[in-house]
């Protein structure tokens, strides 16, 4: 609604002297027919919010249809109407109806991607943990495996998808290893679209699209790798990246805040945009939240699916013979911070950037590329070559 | 979601007695390359709410990671994850954008239309109150005006557009006067359709379709008249009509229960559904509190924009020689119960029904008479053609 001139009404009124109505009279945004809103900014003053009659008790007033006198200057609140019952309605409705999460990881293997979604959603919802061995043989080539669970809390369901990404950066020869990933997620895009130019369409489009891919960086405390750059620079046209240092419990705090510096720094001589981008802020107040966000990361974090006793109190933790390392204390990484970003601020947005940038992006090129028609009636083969 | 399996994972676990994870095992629903979610309902049971973690203090465990014994039988809550706090980020998201709606009114002249809409928003919101002068002429054919305003309240900003329709009933001859109506709610639908097909969309599409239309009927105390029936009949195939008895102080009590009795069954020989529909109610629940609201419309409803003192309140009504008619009095009408059910529990519905049942039935006919094309490419002279 960025480009929308809001008009805003005027809630405050004097009680009239005369019989005419008592409502303030709010300016029109258009007369037209038929209709179309041509804001004219006439009223450009902070809005006064309108509260509950008990928010202030009403000044006596005489019956102003009764032509007495009115009580001047003095003004008053309007009544409640139930503007903002909006809230609970959509809160009703999303407690109904749950939503979607999709989360990809992308990592080499051993850098600990399931055991940092388990820990993210305190249950077992990555692949590895629902019966694939831990001595399972690592790919020849990428693999996409994906897993869902429904996970509640509150009262409001999340189906959570975590798409696995087996065999990414350990091959001999890397070349071109994102490219299945580039095309697992331009499929979901092409499934939504299919689903959305349909002419009987399904009430709620399935949502597949990913929604955020975590991006593990290796905690080499030297920089990143060719690989990691290859696969940032591609995918983040395509979809929300959130790079993560792993296993940052190998590292200094010196080392650290060193090794997050380099890396951002190398993400920017890049021209890597990972979320939350820049570009996509909002308004100030948003662009002063992910501000913040953005230099603190990338988030150097541990994850941990085992719980110790500490101060009498269970944390999840890694046991070491030095100390235990707590994933959910600040002080020890950076675990609290990711988590409190991916799922407590920022999960609506990322569902929202996907939507309205990458899948909008996506459309467009694909309908561009198809002379302006839907792709309903070209054949599969344009699916692939779309990438 | 509603023919959608929900998995659900029991947040409930049991301390490990080996170093395994302590994270509860769920279910996997998928495990597929590119994976598609086949629900297979394992844990069929209530769902256990996850709590934060200072709801329940977790029960003593000894370091699960050392190989210690767990203790046994003893389940605790899992930690907190923060899925719920979704409704907070949507609660920031609705409070920023704000949202539209646009309501229709549809009476004869003199029904009380105007005011009627000024009491449910108070303020002055109708197009009569927007400098049109009390002595304009009826006009010679329906025409349809629209106006619209910003209403704030409890920070949440709703742009309300009342779209009038003066002439309609007030002709000698009104025959089919139900048609430009009609015509003004297909070309909105018309006007999101081809916003929502364009290559280059707009991130929020704005919305001017008709999400409520309100019916005045007179209260004769009789029975409908052959244009009531004609208008719903037609209209309530594209938009969700509520229709209310007007001007309801002219009726008594028994008046008034016999005349909506008689009403609500020339509707149902009719065959007119009007909202909240019958066919449309998505579970159990939706059923009971709107067979509630069906049985006891249409409601009978006063409006007024005059104040007056009523036991040291100030109340909006209407005086006369014999009492003073408080429109918010539940004894003395159905205002309130109007203005909670369009305003305060049913608004977001009302928008959700327009966009998923009447403008996907228009989207869906437009489509299958262009062969499934999308309409883009075709010449203005279809959108006439299509209503």
């Amino acid at each position: 609604m960025g480009s929308q001139t809001l008009m805003l009404l005027l809630p405050l009124w004097t009680s009239p002297s005369t019989s005419v109505p008592v409502f303030p009279s709010a300016p029109d945004m258009s007369e037209i027919v038929p209709p179309e809103v041509r804001p004219k900014p006439v009223v450009p003053a902070k809005p006064s919010h309108v509260v509950p009659p008990t928010g202030i008790p009403p000044a006596p007033l005489q019956g102003s249809g009764s032509g007495g006198q009115g009580s001047g200057g003095g003004s008053t609140l309007l009544g409640y109407v139930g503007i903002d019952t909006i809230i609970e309605q959509m809160r009703k409705k999303t407690m109904k109806t749950g939503f979607d999460f999709n989360l990809m990881v992308v990592g080499q293997s051993g850098l600990g991607k399931s055991t940092l979604v388990n820990t993210l959603f305190k249950s077992q919802v990555s692949r590895r943990s629902s019966g694939w061995s831990r001595d399972e043989k690592i790919p020849k080539t990428v693999e996409i495996k994906s897993v869902s669970h429904v996970i509640e809390e509150g009262g409001v369901k999340m189906k959570l998808t975590v798409i696995d990404t087996p065999g990414f950066g350990d091959q001999i020869n890397n070349e071109n290893c994102w490219e299945p990933i580039s095309k697992y997620i331009n499929e979901q895009y092409e499934k939504f679209l299919k689903e959305e130019v349909n002419i009987a369409r399904k009430k709620r489009i399935p949502d597949t699209r990913v929604h955020c891919c975590l991006y593990f960086i290796s905690p080499t405390g030297h920089s990143l790798r060719q690989l990691d750059i290859e696969f940032m620079k591609h995918l983040s046209r395509t979809v929300n990246i959130i790079p993560v240092i792993a296993k940052a419990d190998t590292l200094t705090p010196e080392e650290k805040t060193e090794f997050k510096q380099r890396v951002r720094k190398e993400l920017e001589v890049c021209g890597i945009e990972f979320y939350p981008q820049k570009e996509f802020d909002e308004d100030q107040e948003d662009k002063a939240d992910n501000d913040k966000i953005r230099e603190a990361m990338p988030f150097a974090v541990v994850g941990s699916d085992k719980e110790y006793q500490v101060n009498c109190k269970r944390v999840l933790g890694r046991k070491t013979a030095w100390g235990i390392v707590e994933v959910e204390n600040p002080n020890h990484c950076e675990f609290s911070q990711l988590r409190d970003f991916l799922i407590r601020s920022h999960l609506q947005d990322l569902k929202e950037v996907t939507h309205n940038i990458y899948y909008e992006m996506y459309r467009a090129k694909r309908l561009n590329d198809n002379g302006g028609l839907h792709p309903i009636s070209t054949s599969n083969s344009t699916q692939e070559s779309n990438l």
